[in-house]
């Protein structure tokens, strides 16, 4: 049996998926859940881009340890070098650094000679090497290089210790039936010296038949997100290639992933809640309706014999009873626990009983509990924004006539600040009103609302994306309540403390 | 130079996606705009499901006059008599008649032997071609099917007239060199006696990479839906098989589609505002980040040579100054006609005088007026349902002890009906005092808010889908303005509205 390495790259390549920005916590959030997933290797960041990302891959490096964690870095010395000391705390780590090899990024980027870029790769694998024991090297734009200049730097880079060479296709150009023949050629010319990996961007919409392509070829190592995130039309989907593995077992019947399946809905969950990017409902595998049969001679094939409409199941991907009704006011904290446990979430005693609070509430304003509410509860719970500012209380009136006023009072540290203020709309009068009582400045970049579960009463759960200064990202704040206008607050709020907390961490 | 036909199945295999039930005026809209983008053939339901499919078939039948309007029909005669009779006025027409041709359905779903299907094929095709002279058979499940068997079945309805046959990969279970193989296969042994044509599902991500393995293999239709919608993971992206053929014009010199590329983004945009489901940011070609470059070495790349990261131009779908500031309160309705008909749109002197005139308005209450906001006065002007409740004024107080209070005015047939209703939250005060306002009972769905362009007084979109008989599917219905809560009062009224005259129709 022979393994296929799943290296996510969710924190660095799908974090570049624009309005994706995610805080140090939310990352270690994501990496530990990855950790659990069975992701062979993380890769956490690019440790020379920011000092945001080299203290987001230090952390994660400290805490994990079943997984491999990697650094991105180009292939100058000062980005192997952050790197190396980026990861240096995990106990099993890796450095990927990368340049790029076709004619027209050599020519207008780099402005570099193919023997000058063949000189720096290898000089900086060896640097890798210097620190770490597993060097991974990509050729950037590899599809569109020519295959002998491929071949000669590869070969260079395996001859100073490159254990993965990653063949990309940056900008999702190839067919399926080309990509084949790449990496046919490639695995046929590096035999067993090296593992070669896929690295393919979706803007055709092959990313995943890419992937598999490379599969079929001889490559040994997939590189992936979660929900296909990443810049542009995204990154392949780790979900997708590891339930065709899975599923057409008759193809691959010598080929097989550490990746327990069971996990790949919670962590898509997980990873839509934190960046507010949410897969469409006809997403494959983790979409809302990736397995709901709507036609009524379907439903009937299913009742008839599952298999005709199925290939595979709900439960393969953790979906398990989703949507029931679970939980009421009178079920205890055992139940409670009992449940969350079930829907594959890991919380400390203290957040489980913040939770748990949190459940009795719910439950004296809303009917009926379902899966989704308890999600909302426990991603709220699970990540650790310091409250800086906290809402206190809010009332806005809002009329037809574009006239809207909000009154809000804000704790910080001990005392309450209230204030009021006018707006376009409930929302601008809210926000308008916190800003007056920060004393920040801000521009909203997105605002979404959405039901978490069915019903009037459903709760709300608001993302908003907020940018504090010129330039430096957009920070997303979240908000969960049965009240829109108080969700809004709450996101909005969060945004802020998260934006405060980062200044701090950095500063 | 051959062609590559476009089926477009939007209006029938999309509808079937949970929640995409769209009334009848909003799939003449989606035709329309279909015929403009240049669908060779639009099919438009599936007559024999119900009185409401065969009336908006019927209705598109009468309105499309250069695309091809095509009606879905078991191989049975009740449904193709129907799916006749629905298409009946339309210049170009076709009856698509089909039958599950796997093992599986044939014994547990049909309950058929071999030979009875094939007697029950031919018997439809020849009955189908008694009504019109374009005939499209397919295998359902077509790619779990027996070789020789779907040799011979489709032998027998060629030889009775049949001009089409579809090869569905009905549970999205084939790789693409598996698809491939099939494809070639049946072209080798079918000729130029019929068109073979792909109708793939996306369960493993493989729809498109499907579609084109049989393009390569001699299949010269596609059967596609705008933005993929479809059963459960959905069908092949129109946008997606349509931009690789362009694109990659080096290996496909020898075909092209009737497609009009530049009405990709709006065709995209239309079905999203309708359906209310819109793409993931990350979805090839039409997510909202496919263009967009975020980390600074793509952007130094761009900056420095256009192709290092860019293989389509966004102006190729009709993506053109996208978000860019537009028009002002000075602006006249000559500029507003320029800028709207710039965008794609076609409307009447009449919605453009309604449009106009909400644009006014909003210049009064917004400082920036984006495409996005232009783009939803114009869906909310150009989908005609019928005002039958309108909302006169509304007044929400909403405050952090869970008590909202809702008072409302509702005009119908020139009076005006006031009420008022406690809720959890904001929203569930106005739904409730709605209900009590109308006197029909509800259920919600799903509720939905998006921003529609930047800033704090960004435009609200509110979409809700609301179930108001048990078991007749949802309707779904939007609302636009400054304020949230005015937006949800609209959105459910304009659901109600809907299912007021869909019942009207019908009745």
């Amino acid at each position: 049996m022979e393994m296929v390495k799943i290296l996510d790259t969710t924190l660095r390549d799908g974090e570049q998926s624009p309005g994706a920005s995610m805080n140090i916590e939310e990352k270690i959030q994501i990496a530990l859940q990855l950790e659990h997933l069975g992701v062979d290797v993380i890769e956490a960041g690019f440790a020379a881009s920011s000092p945001g990302d080299f203290e987001a891959i230090n952390q994660i490096a400290k805490q994990i340890t079943t997984s491999s964690i990697c650094s991105l870095a180009r292939a100058v010395p000062g980005d192997i070098e952050v790197a190396a000391k980026a990861i240096m705390p995990a106990p099993l780590k890796r450095i990927h650094t990368f340049i790029a090899t076709s004619p027209i990024h050599m020519e207008y980027k780099l402005k570099m000679k193919p023997e000058q870029v063949i000189q720096r790769a290898v000089e900086a694998v060896k640097l890798a090497k210097s620190f770490v024991e597993d060097v991974e090297f990509s050729c950037e734009d590899a599809c569109r290089s020519d295959m002998s200049f491929l071949k000669e730097i590869l070969d260079a880079v395996v001859e100073v210790g490159a254990k993965t060479l990653n063949i990309p296709d940056t900008v999702g150009y190839r067919l399926p039936h080309e990509m084949g023949a790449i990496i046919a050629e490639l695995h046929q010319h590096i035999q067993n010296r090296a593992i070669l990996s896929m690295h393919c961007h979706n803007d055709l919409g092959f990313a995943t038949a890419n992937s598999i392509a490379g599969i079929l070829s001889g490559a040994r190592q997939i590189e992936c997100t979660i929900n296909g995130l990443g810049e542009r039309a995204g990154n392949t989907a780790l979900e997708e290639v590891v339930m065709i593995l899975k599923t057409r077992k008759d193809l691959f019947s010598n080929l097989q992933t550490r990746i327990r399946t069971q996990e790949i809905y919670s962590t898509s969950n997980l990873v839509a809640n934190i960046t507010g990017i949410r897969p469409q409902p006809n997403k494959a595998i983790v979409g809302k309706n990736a397995f709901a049969h709507e036609s009524g001679i379907h439903q009937d094939g299913i009742l008839k014999h599952r298999e005709t409409y199925e290939i595979m199941r709900p439960s393969d991907v953790g979906i398990v009873g989703e949507n029931n009704l679970v939980l009421g006011k009178h079920s205890g904290r055992a139940a409670f626990k009992d449940k969350i446990v079930s829907m594959g979430y890991r919380v400390s005693n203290e957040e489980l009983q913040k939770a748990f609070e949190r459940f009795k509430e719910l439950c004296d304003s809303k009917k009926e509990i379902f899966d989704d509410d308890i999600r909302a509860i426990l991603s709220e719970e699970t990540t650790h924004i310091p409250q800086i500012f906290v809402l206190e209380s809010l009332q806005v009136s809002s009329c037809s006539h574009n006239h809207h006023c909000a009154a809000i009072s804000i704790a910080k540290e001990g005392a309450v600040y209230s204030d009021s203020a006018l707006g376009n709309g409930s929302v601008d009068s809210i926000l308008k009103t916190i800003d007056r009582i920060s004393g920040f400045a801000s521009r909203l970049k997105d605002y979404k609302v959405e039901a978490l579960s069915r019903g009037k009463d459903a709760l709300a759960k608001v993302v908003v994306k907020v940018e504090f200064e010129d330039g430096k990202g957009a920070i997303i704040g979240r908000g969960v309540d049965v009240d829109t206008m108080n969700a809004t607050a709450k996101a909005y709020l969060s945004a802020l403390n998260s934006y405060l907390s980062m200044k701090q961490f950095l500063s």
